[in-house]
């Protein structure tokens, strides 16, 4: 503990190392806590799956 | 917020549009929150990995 | 399954009965599946908990 | 209810069987519930995409 | 990794050390990794908070 | 979306308000997203509620 889940869009690994690095890093200063003891799940989403306002994500132009 | 996290089986994008349409529109009106404020995530859970009383969805002969 | 989970700001219980209710039945209909399949769990979060934007929920004035 | 989500790596068909089994056949002993009741949901989860003390998994020679 | 949500109802101490002594053991062995890899979380649902079937449990007499 | 859960030990509302500033700006940046896309919702976990190792937090002498 603690454990983080982020369900996101689509993600390239680099971008998902430097979350991991840095989401890890400030939870443990904040929250006064080793790096060691925070897990970091992340889910990628498809736009399908994904409903904001009533509508799916990939229905509307981004 | 608020946040609906559906786990289900395979879904056609249909019925996630669907769903995600009258789901929305429900929730607003009995939580008296505007449509915008509410995101919907769909995670589609294949019958392997389902446990209903202790057996996997996939061996029950439905 | 399909199991619900809605996280969303302090309901009565009028509301979650209702929520309920409705939620249940559009999406039996929508997955053709029987309304004693679905399981929905609500989990009321404080202003305190939700971040939008960078901010606190308690921090924003609604 | 009760519902078990376990994120965990990649799992065989045989695993999936046994935990499900199993974790069933506890929690029903030590809740005092029909293993009806139970339903159990795995998330299988890329080495990718968890970090463990702010380095991904697929990142540490295990 | 891995971690195991469960949803449940009310719970004593004396259940939970029970619950996540014997399921981190028995994933343990089915997963084939060391216990303390093991997290498990325990989330107690209000009977007003959980949906079967349509209807709030804490409407049922069970 | 994305979507954040933090599942962690208690916190001050100080310690939360820093919490989701530096994740929701470090997220918006590694992503690429406005920071009003990203929604975090932080559910305290007594130690009582939480298996580590098989043992429950509240039983380890920290």
């Amino acid at each position: 503990m603690p454990v983080i889940h982020i369900d996101s869009n689509k993600l390239s690994r680099k971008q998902k190392r430097e979350l991991v690095k840095v989401i890890t890093k400030v939870s443990s200063e904040i929250m006064k806590l080793p790096e060691n003891a925070i897990t970091i799940i992340i889910r990628e989403v498809e736009a399908e799956d994904v409903g904001l306002g009533g509508q799916l994500l990939c229905d509307r132009d981004l």
